[in-house]
């Protein structure tokens, strides 16, 4: 792995990198060095074991576990670590996504597990990012410029429709 | 462990013990011996493993698990083990025991647990019962007999009612 | 039928077989002989009973009952025999298979049905193999086995991730 | 059973019997002469296919399946006989009854169940009562008077709640 | 209308129709005659009022209604008539049916609508010609006829496969 | 009726009394005067439609319909006339109210109920006075000065809050 | 913004644009004046609240909330102001719009919300026409005039049925 | 407010204290300096956004929301900040919690909220601790040792359970 990798984003199955990879996008263009692991809790959970402990050592500080289904990647994650973990449930072909949303987001207490939206795989990054930022001014800054942008964009898009409308 | 123990049923609370029992009381009444153990798949990982091997070792050939809410427990077994591996899930306060429920039956090709109803303990170590039969014919022979009894009991509950019908 | 098939598998409908036959590859590849039949709960009840009743005296030890909707067929071989019963839930065009996922799981104290996932066909399978293994040396190496290829083909696309990111 | 018999109920518990009762009750007061039976799908499906059979060759003309959970019996009912098959869905501790509720109506094509309320056994034996009324002008006048009556009950309690309101 | 309609089918628009006109297949092969309308609860209430008493006046003995959505149609018709009501809930985009089934089968104690599956419309037609067969042997006969074939149908479906998988 | 009266209120059962007196009680204290009915859509069909043409002559401007399960109440008020509807949906025990909900909120186009939370009735008064209030600056004024209590009171309990921690 | 605008629409993002059009046509064919505008709850929750206090100094009296997912939009919208606020829950890809729908419906006591259908624009709009008829009659019978037309479209579509069925 | 508060916690009444204040129970015991407010997204959308800018200028790094039904609270302080904001769903009388669970998880993409189990309280609190551990080497070894008193609980409650089980 990456040796000065902060956040490691785990997922059980190559088929779900479509969704991660925008995560991953978001952690670099805030500068936030990522590791990027396909490993399953169900089909290699000793490797997902060995991987936590050396990301651990080697300075991971915020795990991401992408699952869908009966999705425990995020909370077997939780179960090995005190660092904080943040859960992207990913929606499959039956019930909507929400068999992955219960599956991470109901962790009995003691092992919190931080969920974001079925397929919100932007915001596990973002959330990562913020996580950071309690103690990081530069990405800090990072956050409030990307939040002026979102907002910059919407009034954006709200001049355009109102061009738009204009015309009819 | 006892080491004779043909099935061992986890349970990640002692608060699980209620619905859990009447597991053991239908495994006892079967004649098999039976470990039951309090181990959790978020809290004591590393429990949960050394038993799975130990309990492997030892003779146990099916194991069952019971949870609620983000039910990992029987899925987890079911990562460390090719033996069958029944689960139960618990109904918690919230959302009717759908999250355990789901959390349990739909996991990844590749790796089954065998679901029961929801706080169906006594149909879990059935199913237990159920595997072992399919070789050892007096296991069989009992269960048909169960089935007798069943069915005799509907009747004689019928014929109750019908009593009660009539004085009416 | 085939005389030595050891898993039956029945559904309602021809349109079942696409997702049916997955689980017959998957017993093939275990070498498990297994009769594979169309017969419907509520269109051939009678058949279905002599088909269980034939079945278990030519030496089937395990059903796998395949149903969508109101999907009773695991459920109605479950009250005609005392051997495992696997149910999979078909997801059909309305629910998402929660009505076909409810119907096979949620069965009363007494018969139980051992419930895969939605669409689960691979998992029935896998299930019944792990039914025989308990008695069967052979199919438990086999199993081990195919535990180590699932664990290799995660590690394989974890190795290809990190190629394809590495070129980015 | 009842010779003279038009209607049958089945329930499989006598834990169900509270609620059918209430069906019993609307059928009695429309004088329609009911048997009343439990019987389960699951756990006596042969007495329930002699009790069918028996039951149409002594004139039943409407059968009544009262269920909970994976409520199979008013499915197996229908399996059975082409007469008219009416399911009572019972709610259980979990899911509220939509297990139930599912696992009746949806039926697959060819095998209606005429599915009422959860726990709408009143409604149930009123089903029965105007499939008669088709061809029975009594009943058709007395489900009239039934109706006025309703109507006349609202009414009422509207003509209380103006008293009660005025005197506030 | 037909003047002699036995059966009245209401929809609440035309874009139900490819849905509704199995019904009618179903009754026309059971040589039930029907009357198919066009007419909504919500925008055209009068003239389903005035089409009920007709068609009750003209000899019409059980009303089908199918809706989407906030179905109120078949509740609105069994608040107009005694006869039997039976309900079709139709899928829409959203929330696949379920808002649709639970607005129809939810019925108030006193007004019941016999309901089928989501988009089962045969089975609404069959649950008709079943409550017809209960005084008219002629279509008795014919729906045991339907069941036979309905049984072959499967049994052929059956023989089929084994052809298919014994050249495999 | 009372002949100056802005709102109606309908429900279908004085069992729905207690949770529709909130909605009184509103907009009584807003002096919106309101006349309150039991009519129900399934048994009293004719009082509605008579209810809502009498009560639109003499000047009501919005009606307010509860219902639980099907709740047809609202939706068919809606059929009857262009004036604004409020619907709100009663909780009965089975599903948690959400039949109730989707059968008030998902009306079909053409014809809006105005739908609130599962026993919102507060709400459904205040929405009643939120429409008067476009036209009535009077009422606007006590619209505004409610909003201020309703934020007075949370900064009340929070100041009791704050003294409650300081003294642990 | 327009000056003589009576509704303001709002919603998050140009994507809800196509949904949105459909409400904006219907107010448009009833000639009430309408603002639409691209602004975000989450994203620019500053702009929404200078624009619904600049929107009621210019005469806006309702406002439109049109929401997907966590839909707050319209419940922000609400705790802005005493005006009447319409919400409408957009089905997004995961839960099938049930997300929106009850983060849009379940208002606490207070700030009322007045839901419209999963993607139910039409009504939205002409929800907002009806408050504005409680006081303007030549909207009142612009409204009655709708309503009839609604009224002759399903007759003519029934007609034509009629006509397509008597060719078969 | 407390000025060295680390974590501020907001809920929207009162009525959620008890819930609220195992969160303030565990961010103590953990030395966390902890600000708790009632103040509400609807009823004090002002107090609100003062209070979150005078929390961030005076050193609060986290916000925790906790919120029933429409469970806007969270997602505001999202839409405020970009610090970490985790949400609590709070179980109401109706649907389970879901409503809650649903629109605080189901942010857009952009704003994330952290979201723990329903009623999650504790969860909450842990997931604060373990995002300032990232940097507080004192808190991080605190978690460790929480977490091995979690698992020597659970060990001790097996080995009570076994006690038990071998008095039996």
């Amino acid at each position: 792995m990456e040796n000065k990798a902060q956040v490691a984003i785990l997922m059980g199955s190559d088929s779900d990198w479509p969704l991660v990879v925008k995560a991953v996008d978001v952690l670099n263009k805030f500068g936030v060095c990522t590791d990027v692991r396909i490993l399953s809790a169900h089909r290699t959970p000793g490797k997902v074991r060995e991987y936590i402990q050396t990301a651990e050592e080697n300075g991971v500080k915020v795990f991401i576990g992408a699952a869908g289904k009966a999705a425990h990647l995020p909370g077997v994650i939780a179960s090995l670590t005190t660092l904080p973990v943040i859960g992207i449930p990913i929606k499959s072909s039956a019930t909507g996504g929400l068999d992955a949303l219960l599956s991470i987001v109901q962790m009995p207490a003691g092992i919190p597990v931080a969920t974001v939206a079925i397929d919100g795989s932007e915001n596990a990054a973002l959330l990562a990012v913020q996580m950071f930022s309690v103690t990081d001014e530069s990405l800090a800054n990072k956050l409030a410029e990307f939040k002026r942008e979102m907002n910059d964009k919407i009034l954006a898009a709200d001049k355009e429709l109102q061009e738009e409308i204009k015309d009819i």
